[in-house]
């Protein structure tokens, strides 16, 4: 047997599942929220924008928060300390795999309730976070709430069951896309990574 | 030109870098690593793991602690509200890909001296950090302090300049590494998904 | 005029409002809670105990968590990394001045509808955090949703309208509260300082 | 004997060395702090504040910096999501009852070397952190490390041994201090609490 087997089949599995993820991004959803982004960026004294999400999608979502403040946004985390009033000219982006976590549809409503737009990242668009939601960007995953609906596991990898427990598999390509989605507006806000160095905190 | 390009070839590129990092892992060092892990584990009520990383860093530390705690494992993060003392039979893992993060150099010291065991998971074993730690563990990456030492991204996938910004490769290759990791773990502790999912927050 | 008036009359302001919110204590509503609490220390190792709050409210929520720890409860926050799964033998402490804060009363009947018991800290035992909770402890304050309501401020200080904003006065009354409670308990609990400090965090 | 004692006693310890402690506030510390944060707020487009603090300390620090938001001010946190690059026109505010913990004072460290104005808020001015700082605010409070230092314990209260254990006294004195500072900004800034409660968050 090969030494760390488990540990390298499921990095490639991981790997495989994100790399065949990038296939069924649905291209007009993701314009939609670039397009947001963008117009959000030329005045960007004045838009803000709130990443939600809970548990491991939560931490995915700090890390592109991170990002859009390292491109210049006026971003934020719920949960964290300097969180301002929402209004209607505001975005609030919340992700979860499921679309069902219940927090996360709590302050989403409560998003929707003040008029900001709301971008849901999720495998399930037709979830109540999908519903709720004004663009839906549909990442591939498992939930790990509806183990029988797995059928991106099977489309994509052509496996039942993966590897990776729970939404391993949402996570790590919700954090790839985002990760993909910095790269493309880096390009269209003509920005180059020195920018992104002068923004990056310096005390750590 | 194609729709999305910026983010679909950075995408492709970071799970390529992902797939050829596999081979790229040490096995001795990740052997050691789980020797401790499983060591721990048989006496879980006693024997405390720190994660420990700044920024993005962190927040990939913070990804792999919720699944050690979904595993069994006493585990805390370093910043957050529950961190208990530590001592000499406790584990301190710290994730920083340039091994040079100032605070996190500072707490790695504070954990060698109540004589903790150090893991270091970083780019650069030969980093301050690196050299501090009990185990290294090499993930590939590039530093975002040292541009010209980017071998990595060179050797693994051909090009000198990778379109993902700073720390990203290693942050996204660190995340799925630990998300392998896990996996690992499971096999040897002889846990499945369910066990997983009944530590899992049903609060959130 | 005084150097520093408002400095220092909002301080004296807010000192007394502490001081006279003893009297205003219910001491079987507290009895109950420090005994839900000695049960739970006694099996400590099973019972967990969940903090929950938003905003400043969160921020001394997790401040008496920090205690609880170092008491040698299994404490945890709502929100942060390490939330593990709560179940009918547990405890969630939920501190909100208005009881009326959205995501803490969702989360309140999350911890009901799983059976746990809910205690609830809020100047409003009407409200409807106050209505799901098994227990109550009421502390005075305003609440920053119901500026008419100020009654507990006009009662205790003797004027319609105190000098710190919002939820200030709750805020602070709650935390040393909190924090008196934690030596009601090291009384009980036979604990002296040395024993806190021996579980405070040596990696800071 | 009264019921619930020693909650009662260490309540009004507290309150009452909230109320001393105002007579020891050193008028012109801190007045150098608020000439620097009304400074700061005229160009609040540019100058940010970062707050920092290990511990309960941090919570209390997290309080302050939530109301620098509420009053207008680019405030942040460090240790969470959104903290931006610090440059010589920024202000770093750091929190630390000894004024030696450890992690505090090597980012203070970090602070001083890129340029920027060095707020320390500490019992001990001569401590390490008091030294490196442009400003020392002193709040009267016993240090958890220096207990035969507790000279404002005795000074403040006429007793040795307080019943708080550790830095209690210490961060329910700055916390009740810095909501006052709060009130003290209001009034220079001519700033109401309605102003405050606009900037409050909305979905919480």
């Amino acid at each position: 047997m090969e030494k760390l087997e488990a540990l390298k089949k499921s990095m490639k599995e991981i790997a495989l599942f994100i790399n065949n993820a990038i296939d069924h991004i649905k291209e007009e959803e993701v314009e939609k929220m670039i397009d947001i982004l963008m117009k959000a960026y030329h005045d960007h004294g004045k838009r803000k924008i709130l990443v939600m999400g809970a548990g491991r999608s939560g931490l995915v979502g700090k890390a592109f928060a991170m990002r859009l403040m390292h491109l210049g946004y006026n971003a934020y985390v719920l949960g964290e300390t300097i969180v301002p009033r929402i209004g209607r000219d505001d975005i609030v982006i919340a992700i979860s795999g499921s679309g069902r976590t219940r927090l996360i549809v709590t302050a989403a409503e409560a998003a929707k309730a003040v008029g900001a737009t709301l971008i849901a990242i999720t495998t399930y668009p037709g979830s109540p976070l999908g519903k709720l939601a004004d663009i839906v960007v549909t990442i591939p995953g498992r939930s790990k709430v509806a183990k029988e609906e797995d059928y991106f596991a099977r489309q994509i990898l052509g496996i039942h069951e993966p590897l990776a427990p729970l939404g391993t598999l949402f996570e790590d390509t919700c954090m790839v896309f985002l990760d993909g989605l910095v790269v493309e507006l880096m390009r269209r806000l003509g920005k180059d990574e020195e920018e992104i160095r002068q923004r990056h905190a310096n005390i750590e």
